[in-house]
């Protein structure tokens, strides 16, 4: 289990509104990064583009994954005042997204 | 950076089919794990099942991801012999499925 245990991801696959403008794509993602040092759960933040070549990607263009030691975490996160004034400016900018928590493990079923 | 640089996640969200009983998930998970071994560029799998609250799953299930160290040791994967023998079962039990690679940053833009 190592650096996973207890681990929870809280992972979004979205793709952006047509006319929003690259900047403004990357100043949202810069706002998603700066919710680290404002909710005290999110321990972690990475992002990124989508490079696959098997084109099951089904237009899913950018991956964000956050880190939390709990659900009660991500609970508390959802509802946090900052995270849902930015939520709402995140969400407002997308056409698609999904989004799911697991609890990565290596064990075997 | 840290322990993410020059990392590319494959990352699949899934959905098994209504028919596919629960010891064959578990098979076909631990089957999914047993690649680790058997094909070189795969570095790392982790698993697990949403346990979101927010009801934006869109219906995914099960989220795979596996770490490489290039989209290249990705494209050696997917045209390995094992992983295709595996990936015709795994993808035959799935009713939904997303694939995407991304090279995961903490960097902002």
């Amino acid at each position: 289990m190592e650096e996973t245990q207890g681990v929870v991801k809280h992972l979004l696959l979205t793709r952006f509104k047509e006319d929003i403008h690259p900047q403004q794509i990357d100043e949202l993602i810069k706002g998603y990064a700066d919710l680290v040092d404002q909710i005290e759960p999110m321990k972690a933040f990475h992002w990124g583009t989508d490079v696959s070549a098997e084109n099951l990607h089904q237009g899913f263009t950018h991956v964000f994954e956050s880190t939390f030691e709990s659900v009660e975490g991500i609970a508390e996160y959802v509802k946090h005042p900052v995270h849902v004034e930015f939520a709402d400016k995140f969400l407002s900018a997308l056409d698609k997204v999904v989004v799911v928590d697991y609890k990565p493990t290596v064990l075997k079923p």
